[in-house]
């Protein structure tokens, strides 16, 4: 291994930065030549391999190519994106009945099939995961353990992962102690016991729109009712709409992706989250955050989380480990607050504990410090993906395609013309073995049925451009 | 290894059993000496081995002893049992409100403890369970899944495990498909999706009286309603009584444990099975059958299952391999019969699906046939413990003491004088570091206050003699 001087990963970072801007800034234009390797090195007085290094970082973003014999170019401005996608309003009466049930499990089960190219999923492809390392932890946990990870484990789940996990919390300045985290079966099981720890069949959940899925389907399962508040697609939740939301119905709790929500990509500053958690802690409405992607920011800090800003324990903070590092294990966390006592019940009640062999793996991986590590790895090429999806996006489709712009996360959040009908889009791309998944499926209320989520969790490759640009060529079709 | 020829394992058993019988029939008394090996051998015209296996056996069960330099002795009589736990109608009414929720809490709390002597489990001693084969096979897993298990599992469960599943109910006289079986977070969690799927809250729920505290703790959390019907203490659930409640009370649901049902041990006959499986049919009343403890059968042969009757899809059958196998792993299944299209929407929503590393290393294990190799060693282990701490119950305990006569499972129940409450015991044992399950929290509306449950799981050693001992002197002082 390389040894590495404290600084020395920031330099080449740096120099990168300084073209990127220039890029930015229309002082480099789109085909401009750069200066060589060897003009670089000697302009910043950097080393010529560090000079390469900052080169191919831009390269890696599709911001610039290298030509045979030629040297580098730019390629691509960031600032010249598109337009970001609107917001639609939801209208402000709590709904019932979800009704888009039908089309996400058709979705569901076509997207099982691993041969087509997969742009419906929100999660990493497996390549990017460190799975030989993962293996080792698990045999290092069947061996350490003295029974085999045969016994039950704590219903509160592994001592030493929950203490891992607080760790974690330190990211977004969290001062979690062990004691305060429960161990789940992936992050959709914490959000299944926050809404049952507070709310009963009947009650109202606030939520964003669009929202994920997911999030739809639980409600209507636990037989709850739902208002979607409008949210815009940087900042977030329209606080002012939750406001009165919560005034004019009774609203049970509200359950939010605050950190790269699922499908908009939005990202709430921190001062709006301040603001959100003094809001419901003043209505002493429970807070369900789903902190899923908090992981995968692209900038140079974790945005902070609204457990963060949480003084009285009303926020209910769910993740997991499945986008991040292990699907398959299955391993997510709540820290539920004030509600613990009522979440553990629950817990212990309704599946006992999790696997035991999953969270002493993930335990030793995590306290030997390769996740941190390996998210370093994760959120440069989650970067450089979503920067080369979205180029090639705009290359291939019709000019007035809008596209979100994710500071994290796993997708991208699309809006074509209004004419054009991402169902059938999605049933088009389904003959060329493509999947998306349609706007609709993320909202009960707005019409989305023009928008659809392309996750960019697959590596850059042939095969990814050539499926971008049949999609692309569909949409001009129905334009 | 030792070659064997087919039938020479039933030879020594054969051998076993007509000597069990001279003593159930008090042809031989305790304290008479046994033949001679060697005689046994020329008489029976076996092996000096195969007569030493026999002897072993009956050794291992408790019913001779050798001693030294003098040979065998008879030692207990099986047909000597104490009386049988009486039966205790909980009323006709169905109940809103659960009301042993925290004394289940607490001696749960109690349970964690690993330094005590736990006769309060319902489980295998880690000592039983094939563990070093497991890790193999959790290695198995990880090498030959070209994903190394860090892919979602399918929701419906890993398909080489269902084929498995499938071909484990041919024990049973089951005819299942691999597409019948859903995997579950163990048989807790198929039991609670089995429930929301055929009940909403207010509905109510026929169960056994007693039932499994656990029973009672999921049915208060779905907010359902519960009646408790008769269940006689060998042969089950009181039929009549059943049709009664249905015929009287709406019920949504039957949820049982047909075969060695927690605490009772009773065992249903199967034309009693037949019986209630027709009853529901008729009535249109789902059956939730928990059948946990089915493959831990004593006898010859395992007990039929209530689905074997099903011929309309109305039996939701449960299980697990967490008291057969791997509890830490986590790993149950459902086969829902008609509700599965229900049943597979509630499980993707609620926790996507379980851990892939140890479906698929349960599959390894299953395919190569070393679970139905264990399961023959664990039920001849279980028998052998069952008998032995009934001994020592009847040796330790006062007179009056009744005990119940398990065919199969992990646990015994037993009615001590009605002056005595078995979770002041509870207390009192809990100084001498042993802890029990008191009676009162297997039912809400019958007195069980009297009677407890002890669990064998753990093999006979001198610290579980004294144990014992200990509570036996306990319950004498109390008397």
């Amino acid at each position: 291994m390389k040894l590495k001087f404290p600084g020395e990963d920031h330099l080449y970072l740096q120099v990168a930065e300084g073209v990127e801007k220039m890029i930015g800034d229309d002082i480099l234009r789109i085909g401009d030549k750069l200066p060589s390797v060897r003009m670089l090195s000697k302009e910043h007085g950097i080393s010529m391999g560090t000079a390469f290094q900052a080169y191919y970082h831009l390269e890696g973003k599709g911001l610039i190519e290298s030509r045979p014999k030629s040297g580098y170019y730019v390629r691509f401005n960031p600032r010249r994106f598109a337009d970001l996608p609107q917001q639609i309003d939801p209208g402000p009466t709590p709904i019932e009945k979800v009704t888009n049930q039908d089309m996400v499990m058709e979705m569901i089960s076509r997207m099982t099939s691993h041969e087509i190219m997969n742009f419906a999923l929100a999660s990493p492809s497996i390549e990017l995961l460190p799975a030989a390392k993962l293996s080792k932890s698990v045999m290092h946990a069947l061996r350490a353990d003295q029974h085999h990870c045969l016994q039950y484990e704590h219903a509160q789940g592994n001592p030493e992962l929950r203490k891992q996990i607080a760790k974690l919390s330190f990211n977004w300045g969290g001062k979690i102690k062990p004691e305060d985290v429960l161990i789940t079966s992936g992050c959709m099981e914490a959000v299944v016991m926050a809404l049952r720890a507070v709310t009963t069949a009947g009650d109202t959940v606030a939520v964003e729109c669009p929202s994920y899925f997911g999030i739809y389907q639980v409600i209507e399962s636990l037989g709850l009712k739902l208002i979607e508040i409008p949210t815009d697609p940087v900042t977030g939740i329209d606080l002012d709409g939750l406001e009165q939301a919560i005034s004019k119905h009774s609203v049970a709790a509200c359950l939010l992706v605050p950190n790269f929500s699922n499908p908009s990509g939005s990202c709430m500053p921190d001062d709006r989250k301040r603001k959100l958690v003094q809001l419901l802690t003043q209505k002493n409405v429970p807070l369900i955050e789903d902190d899923i992607y908090g992981e995968m920011y692209f900038g140079r800090q974790r945005p902070r989380t609204c457990k963060y800003f949480d003084t009285e324990g009303i926020v209910m903070y769910c993740s997991s480990l499945s986008k991040s590092l292990a699907p398959g294990y299955r391993v997510g966390w709540i820290i539920p607050g004030k509600h613990m006592a009522r979440v553990s019940t629950i817990k212990m009640i309704h599946s006992i504990s999790c696997a035991t062999v999953t969270q002493q793996a993930l335990a030793h991986f995590l306290s030997i410090g390769r996740y941190e590590y390996h998210l370093k790895n994760l959120r440069k090429a989650l970067h450089t993906q979503c920067l080369r999806y979205t180029q090639a996006i705009m290359q291939y489709f019709p000019e007035d395609t809008r596209i979100s712009r994710p500071q994290g996360g796993f997708v991208l959040w699309i809006e074509l013309n209004k004419h054009i009908n991402t169902y059938e889009l999605c049933v088009e791309a389904m003959k060329h073995q493509i999947s998306i998944a349609p706007g609709s499926i993320f909202s009960n209320n707005a019409n989305y049925s023009h928008y659809m989520r392309i996750g960019y969790g697959k590596p850059w490759s042939d095969k990814v451009d050539k499926g971008l640009k049949t999609l692309g060529n569909l949409v001009k079709k129905m334009s």
